[in-house]
């Protein structure tokens, strides 16, 4: 069985103005869909961040790719090693075609499953109300017609008690029982006065955590953390930017830190590790090399004492399938992941959309993924990354609908 | 697919008297073959180190395992997480069953072959003469009718020199390039004159290693550092016995030290790489918790810097065949295994023996290990165990029949 063709389509997913320390989602986020197919017919799925500029760079790689056999992974890898998200793109329908050769889950080709159901956080960003015109360009595109969920929320929520309402239709809709706020976008204090009328709100029995993306200077981090960890926050997420500025705010404090911002890539291990600068690993498949790596990962997070979740980003249902196999198979993902999928809804590319109860989705059955495109929904958010003609995300230049001045630097506070 | 049965049989490998730092070799090596079947019907094969207490702790975990898909590892590796050789046992075995389930080698399942050919070490061992009675008990069993190679040599090997015609025939017959040097038997000043040899003998074209089994203290670990290092050695295997003494040799020679003492398990790794102990890990999948384990100790040695060989102990063909596998898998590998096969030439119990070219053999093609079980040999060896009813390994019993005041320490010299 040999990989006879690469098909990569960039799309456009409509999003919200979702806030973060750099500036605002734009209102549509670009994701590449790859299909590999073999000499045998069998297709597989892969989703990976990223636009035209990305499209490109996986264009060129597909000639590395025709040829060899899906099974033969470690020879991709041999070929991608210093090109992680190449290696990604390629690896999960790798995996998904040796699913359906075997009839098996992506699961378990990884290992097999350790779990039937697999929790994740509730995503709470702060965000602008959406303006009217929001999703103006490109015109003509007909809107999806099923349940639109947070999608179709337009209210601004830039105020501790706007959030606990947002928090509200996360746990009232999904039932997630992990809340992770999305700060570096409010002050610090009211930032974490939004976290203790969280805690006020749903009592001892959520998880808390929050994540100001580095926007914090070190003095803050220490500052704050006291009170973090009398509201039993879960885990601190990169409340600061760098590895040093880490390792002395994990001296201070007794919150484990998490990070996806420090430690993206194996290379990082070492000197995260000597320097203690990180108690929690978030994985992400589509940055670390796919989902052989990410088990690899959670075998070093196990040998080392190390915590392991798993970081999102704007995402649809084949990234989250994979991101649920890989779940399903890691023992050391003890806590709840994180995802975007939420704000998305109504506007998947696959059949089978996955459904949160109590905070957690069902592992697909398989072969494969377990996930099917939809070729008209996929048409559909193709032509409007068409039309919108982006190369890349930019967070920082929709900011300026609302702060025509905004230049963000890390750390403002 | 469901593993329905699991079949334990000890034998006994006939053996030579080869010397090393606690005693010396028995007349038989105590295996255990297992073999997992199906409910339908495709049987798995592995191989392990011991004997009936083995055997023993084999039959009490089976009950754990049968029931389980042998394509859900991850199920297997919890259950025996704390046991690492009762998981290898049942874990090698599955893989072959996955492999026979899939028409694929085992290689491919751990992620595709990076290699075709795999290199070993000839592994030199000081040895005693073979007394004519070395085999007498059991008495009555037929001899193997193939060529018994090295198995046949009789002569003592207690001298530099002698060590040299041994190497000899294993450059002749196997075309090794790497010659590994088990020490700790002689003095260490005859054991680097046996080196000097044998660099002078083959020049610079072999690589040179010695493993004293930390039976040097570190002054004389570090006074001969200077002499090996000149002859050229490739690495300094385990010349003292523990993580600190291990760090204060590495720390005085520029030779990579390796070690399948100090780093026996995962829970070794974060010491020997804070205190720089080891440059080379020498896996084990016996001893890892299997081959799936054995490749996450390949990352973990890429990430770390660490380099990577393979450790054996007297064995078959089904442990050199999973051994094989794992090396074609493991791009990190990039040093000769260590074998002890051709030491027992003649007496396989798998149908497609071995053959060495330039030191190197072919990985099989599989589907699984691809060698399967010859039930006469298979029985032969089992009614030799039958009959020698030793519980385990013990090199330092048949000591005495040399030395009857034998009392080895480590570290004697």
């Amino acid at each position: 069985m040999r990989i006879r063709s690469v098909t990569t389509t960039v799309i456009a997913v409509p999003d919200l103005p979702l806030r973060n320390v750099v500036g605002c989602h734009q209102p549509y986020a670009l994701r590449t869909i790859i299909q590999l197919e073999t000499d045998d017919g069998l297709v597989g799925l892969g989703e990976m961040p990223g636009g035209k500029r990305f499209q490109q760079e996986l264009e060129t790689a597909a000639a590395e790719v025709c040829g060899l056999d899906p099974f033969h992974l470690e020879q991709l890898r041999l070929r991608f090693a210093d090109r992680p998200r190449i290696l990604s793109a390629f690896e999960v329908p790798c995996l998904d075609i040796i699913g359906k050769a075997t009839g098996r889950s992506v699961a378990e080709i990884l290992g097999g499953p350790v779990r039937q159901r697999v929790p994740f956080s509730a995503y709470l960003f702060y965000k602008f109300a959406t303006p009217d015109d929001w999703l103006e360009t490109p015109v003509g595109q007909p809107k999806p017609t099923g349940p639109l969920g947070l999608f179709a929320w337009s209210d601004a929520v830039l105020t501790p008690e706007a959030m606990v309402a947002e928090a509200e239709q996360f746990v009232t809709r999904y039932g997630f029982r992990v809340l992770k706020l999305k700060g570096g976008v409010l002050s610090p204090e009211l930032e974490v006065e939004t976290l203790r009328l969280l805690r006020e709100r749903f009592g001892p029995t959520v998880q808390l955590r929050i994540d100001p993306n580095g926007g914090w200077s070190v003095e803050t981090a220490i500052r704050l953390a006291p009170v973090l960890e009398e509201l039993g926050l879960e885990y601190y997420e990169d409340p600061v930017a760098g590895m040093d500025a880490m390792a002395e705010v994990a001296r201070q404090t007794r919150l484990p830190l998490a990070t996806n911002m420090c430690v993206t890539a194996f290379a990082h291990l070492p000197e995260a590790i000597a320097k203690r600068a990180v108690q929690i690993i978030l994985a992400d498949h589509h940055a670390w090399g796919g989902l052989r790596a990410s088990v690899q990962l959670g075998w070093i997070c196990d040998v080392f004492g190390l915590g392991l979740s798993q970081h999102s980003n704007t995402h649809l249902g084949i990234s989250f399938a994979a991101m649920v196999h890989l779940a399903a198979a890691l023992p050391q993902l003890t806590f709840a992941s994180d995802t975007h999928y939420p704000w998305q809804e109504g506007w998947d590319i696959v059949n089978e959309r996955f459904v949160f109860e109590d905070g957690a989705v069902t592992v697909p059955s398989g072969p494969g993924l377990g996930v099917t495109l939809n070729p008209d929904a996929l048409a559909q958010l193709a032509a409007i990354a068409e039309a919108v003609s982006w190369e890349e995300r930019d967070d920082r230049a929709i900011m300026r609908r609302w702060f025509p001045e905004w230049s963000p630097s890390y750390q403002p506070w």
